[in-house]
């Protein structure tokens, strides 16, 4: 996301889903902006169970507003 | 869901909640990729209460973006 | 719930709530398949505050679906 | 809440706001259904600011169900 | 807010955050009645980060209802 | 944001997501309104990653709302 946030707009649910993952990670840099220190935190929540449920729950609060833009990928 | 997300449009609610439970354990794996720590943090979730209601609630959200996406499955 | 769920179109906002409760209780059956299990962890979360709170939240997620789904029993 | 929810409608705000804290206590209710272990559990969570900063946030949810329903009051 | 929430409607977004952060207050007005205790509470969570992202995000759901409320105060 | 809140509106999604931020970290200041405070709090916080991603889910509903005020920023 070089470029910044220029579209909510994607192709598929799957890139929808992605740009929600991405979007959950952009929030996280946004207020840690030491990418360094990002990594480190990894293994604290890569290998446990709530941090990774959060995870989900933050994508899942993105993926809702990413469909609604993209009023569900509805043909 | 091996060819990615292709549709968020299910038959029935309970193939819309299906889908929920799936796209809540992808928020999951696309953060810790490796199947093996997956299943390894299994104990710990599946036998905690609040771990389980944290997934519930992450369940929740993505079944309200479903059944939108879906008009509720009104007839 | 036993034939599935077929519909999110209730009669009244109390049946809607006792849905809400259904959905979030399978939200959480659908990870810990097990029913011993979960009644095993009964005892730790019904006598929790937090859980008993962060449980009623997953109920009010659904029960906002719920209601839009129909259009908020408005007559 | 005797009869049971039979509508969301409220004549003001106020009154959508006190159904919300209705509701958030009706999904602790309908999961630790003896009134006795509720009364028992209120020190833990009254006393407690992350309890209460919780409960807060269950009754923003249903308030958001109920502004909806209400069409936010508008005149 | 003496006379009890008589409108959503705010003039303005920063009126209406004010709205926001009154309401999730009263969330927790409406549990923990005694503004003594309220006030003795107020250095475990003003002074604890995770106390005030959480509080933040009452404010956001309740911001996120008082928006839709106001049709995002588009002229 | 000195002279209040007084749109949501943005040219850009990324404008959007910045604001979200902005709006996450007010409800922090409208509850600790001592710059200080919240800056002795940030290592508490900034290196813990529940707490960031719980930020992230702050930033998330925020977006959220942001983005229907901009009809999802669709050309």
């Amino acid at each position: 996301m070089k470029a910044g946030l220029t579209t909510l707009i994607t192709d598929t649910p799957e890139a929808g889903f992605a740009l929600a993952v991405k979007l959950s990670q952009k929030g996280v840099a946004t207020t840690q902006t030491d990418p360094a220190i990002r990594k480190a935190l990894r293994p604290s929540y890569a290998h446990d169970a709530n941090s990774l449920i959060a995870v989900s729950h933050v994508v899942a609060t993105h993926f809702q507003t990413i469909a609604a833009a993209n009023d569900y990928w509805r043909k």
